[in-house]
């Protein structure tokens, strides 16, 4: 008889996080299209979606001796336990949306837990697809200390044929599903690259 | 008897937002700081304090055959009334703050109020003095069709002696003042030059 | 007999700049476009052509007693001399061109000779049109005290069908040549509206 | 007898490059400043200056059959043949430099010898220290796909007192060699994580 021990790889643990709080917003389609495609052909790899909308608006007058409101404690422990982050950030005006920008910073008071870790960004829109939000995100993870894949990048023209979504905001299109598994396994090279043990 | 009609200059009116939810906001302090000087010293201008607090997040699905959420409706009627805006930025993380880029976006949703007036950003903090949150201010301004005064830029380093703020976050510094006044008259200035028929 | 006294209205002089310095330059051809549009249909706007190839790389040290290298000072008086500016920006590696900062940053020694004019930027190329080139020219604008104009923004796709450019880079597509035209439109109108006296 | 073999550990190199042109320019002021450091004081570390003066103006044109111009090449062999990058970043008219991007864009040319490696970047001025730079370096590193450092962030605030140069452009100031010191290590650090067999 033999034993066998197996050294099991740690799952690498993604948060995903939607900057649209619309019912069927392209950018909870396009998470839910990662945790599938995650789900059925990326090995290592597990993506948890956190939700933003019971968040109150950032105040530092709701921190009392160190501690914060329930809903802010239990998001910033889903954030602290992730190895790193993918975004759905909608381009609201030439930037991020309020309510992503909102959850970004309650999770970035001491202690900031997004700190040195790995991160992605997609985005659906017309125009630049949602392009410029990409930057301006970018920017906010310096302070935030997050390290970003440069490429691929993705940005979905939303409105150009073949369609990309149902009227749900289900991703229906194969190419960008293709183009969205490439983010992933980018992500997750580049985390692994980071990790401080290697 | 003489009768006398006097052309009166109408007064060019300023709605102002603050960035920050805090009680003793030093943006705020700013503010209201601004608000004393045009009182005091400014002819022709008169700053109203518009709150952002009681907004809802962000969501499209709020909007109900073009009508928005009562706090909103308010909102973008002020909006929408004033004549030139004067934006009290704080940067959080390198940008914006969540519940002022909410209050943006509420704004510019159909048809967008803050379409072609003149802007003015101040802001206050440690290091840049919230200067990064003016670019990415600036940026959001091009789409919903902002026009920023160029100078001068106020970064109001809180933290540098002599004391800028008061622990109420009054704004006490006479230094301080005197150039919060020159960004006032510069968007009172340039707010005249655009309006359409002059 | 009759004396008739007509009032000129002065012309608008508009500077254009290209920041490319390849010969067939896709923006060379959407300038030279805008020239003969502006020429054949825009009353009261003229547009030259400002050459920036013979320009030594910025160096402060070539400053000597406020005067400035020859090709400099050439340059530096088309700049004071136009009321308003055209600039051509492609994007390379995400920015503005080293060409086209080198002659905006000669142009800016003091005294500043970009101050307090209106401008629009155009550009073509793949992905965003050369459209984040744009942001970063507009944040430069800030400083040098240039008005940008908010709409519309023109990026055109250069390699999608049907084919904007000819292999000499000259501008073929009609739509775009509509688009352009609204650009030029648009930079007068808000060049007039800027003049002090009006 | 004893045979011992010595893992020698390879020596990360650093391409060290100025964005102005000036003599006495504080910025390399910075990466002399820098190169002593690193030779005194941090092992497994050499930083050679690169110099980018001998570049022409970037001009695909002068790309013939995949050939670049000679200095182009040679600067190229340069960037090719370092682990990463420390980018003296001077801010001019709220950006880099024109002489910096004009080397940068060079390099991008295929192949993009630029690609995958670790950064930081350090500046001096008034205002924000040249920090608006930074931003803007950032956003064209995301294209050449450079890593760069989040923390720290090197900003010389050059005209505050104490006197941080001396008139030759030397660094003098003790509190500013050490910050930079901090700089390097945290880019040789970031750099060891980032190699790709670790």
């Amino acid at each position: 008889m033999q034993s066998v021990v197996m050294a099991t790889e740690p799952v690498l643990k993604v948060a995903a996080l939607c900057g649209s709080l619309r019912e069927a917003s392209f950018h909870r389609g396009l998470l839910h299209a990662a945790m599938e495609i995650c789900k059925d052909s990326i090995k290592g790899m597990e993506i948890e979606y956190v939700d933003i909308t019971s968040l109150p608006f950032m105040n530092e007058d709701l921190e009392v001796n160190g501690i914060y409101p329930p809903a802010v404690e239990a998001f910033r422990k889903k954030i602290e336990e992730a190895d790193c982050y993918l975004f759905a950030s909608p381009e609201y005006n030439y930037s991020v949306t309020g309510p992503l920008k909102n959850a970004i910073d309650w999770a970035s008071r001491p202690p900031n837990v997004w700190a040195d870790k790995a991160a992605a960004i997609v985005s659906a829109g017309g125009n630049f697809g949602g392009g410029r939000s990409h930057y301006h995100l970018r920017q906010i993870g310096i302070f935030i200390d997050l390290h970003f894949i440069n490429k691929p990048e993705l940005f979905v023209y939303a409105f150009e044929s073949p369609p990309k979504f149902d009227s749900n905001g289900v991703l229906t299109d194969e190419e960008t599903k293709s183009r969205l598994r490439a983010v992933l396994l980018a992500l997750q090279a580049f985390a692994l690259r980071f990790k401080r043990k290697c």
